[in-house]
């Protein structure tokens, strides 16, 4: 017996039973075709048809594209029985049955064969269909646009084909719309079509209506691996052996006058997410007249007035699909002569703020759990409820205006429109002192930059990549930012920059689009949503946290019980921190000293710290760090009570609080060259020690615990503070639970080396403030030997945190500062690299030392605190590999605190 | 029963039952006593004695500076014991039994404490010792020994206390030397010396000679803890457990007449190794006498004349001590009235040539293998006789005259003498035109000063490490190298440069050790061995081969059949390949395109093709390029012909090719200031190209496999050179192996999306010049990533090559440009890494993932060509740890080639 490749909307039972679920009827069928299916199923009006199935493409297309055996016959069968079901004879000259033809794969998908409509008629049966309407307009219409698909969308000769004569023939009358057109006027062109095709294909347009019916099916099937489908597919990653169905359906008419119509409608409000049916319709209309937007649509509502009767059924059809889907669907209909057809249903798109309000609605209503409502949201979602957004119209017009003048790395998102300035001060200044909003413009920045940055609305650099430092100073204190806008050629000198031949002047008005990576000239109107306000958020990120713990109870870190895997924050400043544990974190897991340093008053100190000739000398000036040091902890540890801080010592090298080597010798040799002596001596001596704390790749330079060791000072004041902090907190009555962090640790000697004498201070300040509580001493896994010889560095630390910005830095071998920019992201364009590695966590690479790292920590330590503070900490594909990895926590910065709970619930729930 | 502490020479057997080994034996008893102790018993005389064990020592250091239970009955035994023997009684006043103190742990060791002589004796026993000799002075001289040697020794009372009034003593009478002091006299003085001791100590010199036994032995113990001790070991990297044995031994005298003499020898020449006593003695002296130089020696072959009787024994006794050790013995001798005493055997230090001859030597006198000859040599030992080297008298004469002024990192081995120049057209000019000696003298160097340091005898930089391009280069040359001679303070305007307050001029002599690390002001002689005439060497290194090859069989490369682990060469150019070859390189594992990029003629085509707008315009310069590297490859093929050549494409970043950024910048902004036009434009617009390729972290940026990637037109012209190359060579009747190096692999993608087109190249053009040649493509394994993911990548790669150089940069995060200068040496000095791992491989970490890249990737192909071209590939520790690994070869530079082949042997038999 032949393969089934056939199946009528009611044969839905046999198909699931062959696919043996659901989801496999719906890659046999199609998505489209298996809803069709379903919905008949279920004892909605569904007008009669079937589907060919996705098997029988891929049978096609394996056999140089030739129909398999026995579907033809079954296809014959399959009108026999529709014919049987309406009454009317598919090719019959009084009363033809018509159908449509549509293509239908288990995605949706851009780029496969479009619609046609009418199959069925040709020269005989209009005739007899206008004897039997008494409408000659209305059949010629139906005919003419048979022909015009047919040779379109089967026949693939141009649109332009046909448009052209037609638009002749109606100037030559003086006709504009296609209103004006009377029945004589299509039956001509309907002539006039049929010698198109004849003159394109050199044969006639197939009066058999069985030839159209296998015509428009091989289309479809061949139309699979059209340029724009495989392009789609390749883009998407959707698998090119998936097929498509087609689905042939009998025609059903809402132009047939008052009692007929046709609509699209949502079953909820997709940008709110309110309970009510929310579309369009036409009366005596065509689908077509509903999108191509001729006559003014009205809202659904209305629709009770028209047709009541219709009306009811929509609604009781609308709850029936949601009840029998859990989702709200986007669906068409049509009215025939009162009578009414779905004629597809599909889940339904929404905005992130309708997708919240829908999936809790859908829990109230006991129609789902809190767990497939958590599911529903993605963590894109919860991130667009985070930030301001740009108006979605203002947006699209802004586009098609051309105001997109340049595009870079979309690194920090959210929406910021502002004047333009070249650097910090100017920026700050314009910020602080004239209110103004401000888009800070740089080639890229540094630490320096950083005050400017604070100030700043957004941020646009046209070097640097997703990790470079404007894009992680960015996220961290959750300012739009762009960064690698290669396009722009920035003039600092002459304060303009120029895109696209458009030049931007200081103070100009911009808007920068975080979220897309897209700059616009002017001001675009934007929207800004509030946390706390956002009730539906905070409900689903409970339900989301107490998914993550759930049964799934794993043995946390003494004193801090974890139950799954934790999230926690990154937070330099009180501000943060209390921002932080307002987003629901559960500790901080890091903090950046080092920013501390940078802040006016201090680095001047600190420059004499480092050009210190002698350790006492440096140890004076550390002397005066010291209060600014403990005051910043203070705050961070009273608004972290009862949760666990880890702070990280100083990290960067110190040529970063230094001015610029190649600065520095074009203004020294200038001043040479011009003959300045005022001031010159000071800066050639400060030139020698730029010269010497300079280093060729710095990244892997004098930083870290390498600094610590050489240069011990600077920590011990480092960890002084920290412990005086906690003391006075705790005398305060707060709870600080400490952690000190050292950092790219590469051997336990270097912790065996450090260590033990910092915690030697810990004990002194306890002793001496007359003080107890609960610390840690641990280490970033950075460094890929650290990683390597985990077992060894559990032994002396308390806690492993994985810098996974520096880890992939060093696994991949790619400078943070210019891989982006040189080669990562033609690397990602080309397919290379499936993501960039600094936005998620290479698995294969990193991931693989992340994994063995954790296991062998945990060998010599059972009860080792693992976590990630790296960029990656907030990337929800990164949290399901920390989830596998078995890691305690993740940390990120604040404002993606809420998105890594939700992610860390799907993590949690397998997803 | 008491543990037993106190072994008599006689009791060695019972002293092996209990360590259960010879080598249990040594850690007993110590290095000398157990000599003395087998000596003993194969025949050879001894005087009678007895040793306290380590374990005594250890005891008594444990239990608070106390002679564990039972020794003290012990050692009194022992004493009976030798003075049944010797018939003289240990305190008797007529004829006393007098003894020696000596240490003596496992290993010899500085720092312990020194000989006591003459123990016994007292103010009663010297009268009846004078009765007994009839020589008052020799009597009162001993004894006068036996009061200073305690007082400084035992009790630790400097020399200068006794040295000074005996000085006084002297001058006032007008005596200059001892041998003018009469026995009155020397009574006096003994009587001083008392004073002395009573004076510091506050208590009499015991008269009591078990006291001053006992004293002795707790001296010796004691001693084990002193600072230089400690020292030592920490530094030699010696158990502080092992603790010191102390050996009582009955004193003979070898000035009691002409037929008395003293003397020490080696049983072949330390020297040349011939076959040769060699040594020295005195008639009618004490062994201090020799040492002391105050008369002279005479040279052992006349002892046969002087006491032929006597010098048949000791001709007898040193063939007997060479069976029995199966080594060349150095020892000391005493012949008292006529009898031969041997006072101390142990293994000779020779030099390299002398050990070579000795192991040969005693393989033709059947005495040992051909194995234990190859073990006897040290890697260190081959690498001495390869380069040039420093007469030992001139160096020694040159450090004690303070003509050491500076020194650095022993970066290449080997003596270099010439004139100081500061940049390398100035080197190149003075060497080849005015054919001088040059030593090259920079801060560092780059690619483009090669052709200077390759003119040069030796190179010294005042920055850089081991692996900085100075030392690569240098080492890949065989050129004597200096670098990170942070002393130095160069001032390159001035043109010299200042160490130590010496200040050394452009064109001054200096002399430059490689070896050691030191510089020295002015010209020392030097001397240079030939490989090819060393058949010493050749004739152990064939040993060595055959022993690597062995039975240990592992299935080859195809068409390269292996046995053990090869040695390779990495050469650049046909003639470091012949060089290789003769030198015993079995392939060449690493030829480096780019410095052919460097070369004059080229570089500015190279630059032209950099800086080209368009793929066309780079494609117009690369064919320029590609008879040059054509013609390169040519040479290295039919050099070796028959064996591998691996050719690494380009490697290096492409600004390595331009200005340097710094020079530019201040070069410009001097320009602009001085109003100067003329070629300013010209270098305004270099400079652009110059900022659009530098990188903060060159080393992670744009090279090796990214770079050809993103500009493919390089690679294609280099494999079409490649190919070229192999196929002319073959059609002239040789046999080229040509392997092509993709480097810095980090993802299987980046193999996919070049070596197709790579191989495609290939196929061509064997398919042009009608010939076909095996080849392989491969990859370096350089990149974390690339290990961790190798079972992929194998199944693309064909080869693996480690560049441990970059692989031990990413692993430890440590860049190679600065790390030593800044910390690394710091780290290896502090202990916190046990070696600088770039110089030898660090198995916990880079090692762990060769290990594991190694078995992963000959998973997915097992018959996988796995190899290391890194710096590595020349050091001995490295190459035990790729044996370890089953690696097929390792590869270095030409002039280290013996050396590895050597330590493959030894690695192949587990040492």
């Amino acid at each position: 017996m032949a393969e089934k490749w056939v199946y009528l909307f009611d044969d839905v039972d046999q198909a699931e039973k062959k696919a043996g679920s659901w989801e496999g009827v719906r890659a046999l069928l199609g998505g489209k075709g298996a809803n069709l299916a379903d919905m008949t199923r279920i004892g909605v009006p569904v007008p009669p048809g079937f589907t060919v199935t996705t098997e029988a493409c891929n049978a096609f297309l394996a056999h140089d594209k030739t129909l398999p055996d026995g579907l033809w016959d079954q296809v014959l069968e399959a009108i026999k029985a529709v014919e049987k079901k309406t009454g009317k004879v598919f090719g019959d000259a009084k009363n033809p049955l018509l159908v449509s033809s549509r293509s239908g794969a288990k995605f949706s998908m851009p780029g496969m064969m479009d619609t046609v409509l009418n199959l069925g008629m040709n020269d005989k049966s209009v005739e007899g269909m206008i004897e039997l309407t008494g409408d000659a307009r209305f059949v010629y219409d139906s005919y003419r646009r048979l022909v015009q698909m047919f040779g379109s969308v089967v026949l693939e000769i141009t649109d332009t084909a046909f448009e052209e004569p037609m638009d002749e023939y109606k100037e030559e009358r003086g006709l504009k719309l296609d209103t004006e057109l009377e029945a004589e006027d299509w039956k001509t062109i309907t002539e006039m079509f049929k010698k198109v095709i004849k003159k394109h294909k050199g044969f006639e347009f197939p009066q058999d209506p069985n030839e159209q019916l296998r015509l428009s099916i091989e289309a479809v099937f061949g139309s699979w691996f059209g340029k724009r489908a495989v392009d789609y597919r390749n883009a998407a990653g959707i698998s090119h052996d998936l097929g498509t169905g087609v689905n042939i359906m009998t025609m059903v008419f809402g132009n047939m006058g008052d009692d007929s119509g046709t609509g699209v409608a949502f079953t909820r409000d997709p940008a709110t997410g309110e309970r009510v049916l929310y579309g369009d319709y036409l009366l005596n209309a065509q689908g077509e007249d509903v999108v191509a937007g001729i006559r003014n649509t009205k809202p659904i509502a209305e629709l009770e007035k028209d047709l009541p009767e219709a009306y009811k059924t929509f609604v009781d059809i609308c709850g029936k699909l949601e009840e029998h889907y859990k989702e709200m669907q986007d669906v068409e209909f049509t009215i025939e002569r009162g009578k009414f057809w779905m004629l597809q249903t599909r889940d339904g798109k929404r905005t992130a703020n309708a997708a919240m309000r829908i999936a809790i609605d859908f829990v109230d209503e006991g129609m789902i759990s809190k767990e497939e409502a958590v599911l529903r949201i993605t963590p894109d979602q919860v991130d667009a409820l985070l930030h301001p957004q740009y108006d979605h119209q203002a947006l699209q017009s802004a586009r098609e205006e051309g105001k997109r003048f340049a595009s870079g790395v979309n690194a920090s998102p959210g929406a910021a429109v502002g004047r333009v300035y070249f650097d910090a001060d100017t920026a700050e200044t314009k910020a602080k002192e004239e209110g103004q909003d401000v888009i800070m413009v740089r080639p890229f920045t540094k630490p320096d930059d950083v005050h400017g940055m604070l100030a700043s609305k957004g941020i646009l650099t046209s070097e640097g990549g997703a990790t470079s430092h404007a894009a992680v100073v960015a996220r961290q204190f959750g300012i739009p930012c762009i960064v690698g806008a290669s396009e722009i050629k920035l003039d600092l000198k002459k304060r303009n920059f120029t895109a696209n031949d458009i030049t931007v002047k200081e103070g100009d008005w911009i808007s920068v689009d975080g979220t897309t990576g897209e700059v616009f000239l002017g001001q675009l109107p934007t929207t800004m949503p509030s946390f706390e306000e956002q009730e539906e958020l905070l409900t689903l990120l409970t339900w989301a946290d107490e998914i993550t713990a759930g049964d799934d109870v794993r043995e946390g870190p003494k004193g801090f019980p974890t139950k799954g895997l934790q999230v926690w924050a990154n937070a330099d400043y009180p501000a943060d921190a209390r921002r932080a544990r307002d987003y629901g974190a559960q500790g901080i897991g890091l903090c950046r000293t080092e920013h501390m340093f940078f802040e006016q008053e201090r680095l001047p100190i600190v420059q004499r710290m480092i050009l210190a000739d002698s350790s006492e000398d440096r140890t004076k000036e550390l002397d005066k760090l010291l209060p600014f040091q403990r005051s910043d902890f203070d705050g961070l540890f009273e608004a972290m009570t009862g949760l666990p801080v880890i702070v990280r010592l100083i990290d960067p090298p110190l040529h970063e609080f230094l001015p610029e080597l190649v600065e520095l010798v074009e203004e020294i040799a200038t001043m040479r060259a011009k003959g300045e002596t005022k001031g010159l001596k000071e800066k050639e001596e400060l030139l020698v020690s730029v010269q010497s704390l300079h280093e060729s790749n710095p990244m892997m330079g004098l930083r870290g615990v390498r600094l610590s060791i050489v240069m011990p000072e600077i920590v011990e004041m480092q960890v002084r503070a920290i412990f005086e902090a906690a003391a006075d907190v705790k005398l305060r009555g707060f709870d600080p639970h400490p952690e000190v962090m050292i950092p790219l640790t590469g051997h336990i000697n270097e912790l065996t080396a450090i260590q033990p004498r910092l915690e030697e201070i810990a004990s002194d300040v306890m002793e001496k403030k007359g003080v107890e509580f609960e610390y840690k001493f641990g280490t970033m896994i950075e460094i890929p030997r650290a990683a390597l010889t985990a077992e060894e560095i559990a032994s002396v630390a308390e806690f492993f945190s994985y810098g996974t910005n520096d880890l992939t830095q060093m696994t991949f071998g790619y400078s943070r500062d210019d891989a982006e920019r040189n080669f990562l992201l033609t690397y990602v364009e080309q397919g290379i690299l499936p993501v960039n590695p600094f936005q998620s966590i290479d698995g294969d690479g990193v991931g693989r030392l992340m994994e063995m790292c954790t296991a062998e920590g945990r060998k010599a330590r059972p009860e080792l605190e693992v976590g990630i503070c790296g960029e990656h900490g907030g990337d929800p594909d990164s949290i399901k590999l920390c989830h596998k990895y078995g890691l305690n926590y993740v940390s990120c910065s604040p404002f993606r605190v809420p998105v890594a709970r939700l992610a860390a619930a799907h993590a949690a729930l397998g997803k």
